[in-house]
């Protein structure tokens, strides 16, 4: 065979960071796992020097797990980041002296619907610490959501904590309706309603979204204001899905953290469409840096300096 | 006279801190200003270094004002920030080896309301970079709101600037309603749409205070977006005011940067029974020095270590 990634010579590293952790896989050229690890954040939004060490520590424990002794400058990566779509932090990570055979970087989401649908097209509604959605047709494709934790994320787990700390503010100022989320929360975090804000007023969205299972559990209780918080993020997210099925209806997946748990309260016609994802986010890094090392032809338009611009 | 104080060897400095600017008033035990001077913000949340900058650059500036060659050591100092309604910002600043004779600190709220009501019984509904109530009567006073940028401050001006960037990025993605904000803001930030997320995911609460008045422009120009924004910034506002006067109706002083902006929004019966305020926020801050120091006993209650916990 002429194609010599077809040799085990050349491992692949798929890197699919995000708000809360790095998952780092080092697999085959066709896709057989030897090894996988998880480290911290990796957001460059949340900063660079996080980002760097996460994505380093979740390589040498994947690395670690495969048992093989082997550079990391044999490794071909292919990296999706939460926060590249914006061309600033895109632009820092590329200035990153990595020390890879080569780095070839997208957004987190794109390596998500590339896993999802094995490299074909479809689409991902991602609802995790934070909340986005990609679809991708042919060699076009289009990004909902991805604005941060400050400016949007609705209905993420970020947001539905963030949500339930405001409400319990609201309800010790008797401005807002009391909820069983004061109780639950103020436990949960160790505090009283005198310092919550204090406890809470620079968390991270990682922090936040550790609150979110507290919600679904109330509102499960039947409390209100915990269902009122879902109800709403189901809006938000019934509304992303139907932008993605006006685009392509074939494929859809709902993945992060909180899609399971939040899928009962989307509406009927947006989860009959929902589809089951094929492979990891991190394999489906693998498969764009295959795509961009040229193995893989399929996806010519995204191989722009900044493909989503 | 047996009063020392009647004496000008000793001066007062009142300081205003906040999350915009702090502003310092040099002035005698009478309340005649020799000087004043302002700085950048003195809000502990936003950091301990750049407070004690600001009040020391403010406090430079006001002494500079005043053409007095004085230490800072001859001067009795009453501080309001905002932020140290949280206990751990305000063993923060205790903690401070400040250069004055002495240093009564309270919040940037108690201080306004000391000001407004000349040191009697009253309440304050302040609306400036963030938003926050308090209302006195006697020894026992109540604080609404104040949990700051990320948590609360609602109807405010970083409020109202950071629901304005959002209905532009919900826009942009076709899931809000179309809204004149989208050209005003990004012709104001000097940007495009697509990094509008970038510049202000991590923008101060200053820095979205800023585009509340290009919110106000577009809602006295039918913008139904904007109209909405600052319909639900006085539907918490107006609560807020109701809560003040259920427990105080004399004096109601509406203060801070956006008070007269939103006062056309709120409701008449709120509007109707606000009153002006009778002197500045940091004369407050000397009242509250001059209280400590026992000049004047009516706030008593106000001399545990931390007076609102």
């Amino acid at each position: 065979m002429n194609d010599p990634l077809a040799s085990n010579d050349c491992l692949y590293l798929g890197i699919d960071g995000g708000g809360s952790k790095c998952r780092a896989v080092i697999a085959t050229p066709d896709h057989q796992v030897l090894g996988t690890g998880v480290a911290g954040p990796a957001n460059p939004l949340q900063g660079m020097e996080q980002t760097v060490n996460s994505i380093i520590a979740a390589t040498q424990s994947a690395m670690e797990a495969t048992g093989l002794h082997c550079g990391f400058d044999q490794l071909i990566a292919g990296a999706g980041l939460a926060g590249v779509n914006l061309p600033g932090y895109y632009e820092q990570v590329c200035r990153w002296q990595h020390p890879f055979k080569r780095l070839h970087l997208t957004t987190d989401l794109h390596i998500a619907c590339l896993g999802a649908h094995q490299g074909r097209d479809g689409a991902v509604l991602i609802v995790g610490t934070g909340s986005s959605a990609y679809v991708q047709v042919g060699s076009t494709h289009k990004i909902y959501g991805a604005h941060g934790f400050l400016l949007g994320d609705n209905g993420s787990g970020a947001w539905i904590g963030l949500e339930a700390v405001k409400a319990v503010l609201l309800a010790t100022d008797n401005l807002g309706p009391p909820t069983n989320l004061s109780a639950i929360i103020n436990q949960q975090l160790n505090t009283e309603n005198t310092t919550l804000s204090e406890k809470m007023a620079s968390a991270s969205p990682a922090q936040f979204a550790q609150l979110a299972p507290l919600v679904f559990h109330a509102a499960e209780n039947s409390d209100i204001v915990a269902r009122r918080i879902l109800q709403n993020a189901a809006t938000y997210l019934n509304a992303l899905a139907d932008k993605l099925l006006t685009i392509y209806q074939p494929r859809l997946s709902l993945l992060g953290g909180i899609g399971e748990r939040i899928s009962p309260w989307l509406k009927s016609s947006v989860v009959e469409r929902i589809t089951t994802p094929q492979v990891s986010a991190e394999i489906g890094a693998i498969i764009y840096a295959q795509t961009m090392a040229g193995n893989n032809h399929t996806h010519d338009a995204e191989r722009s300096s900044s493909p989503w611009v």
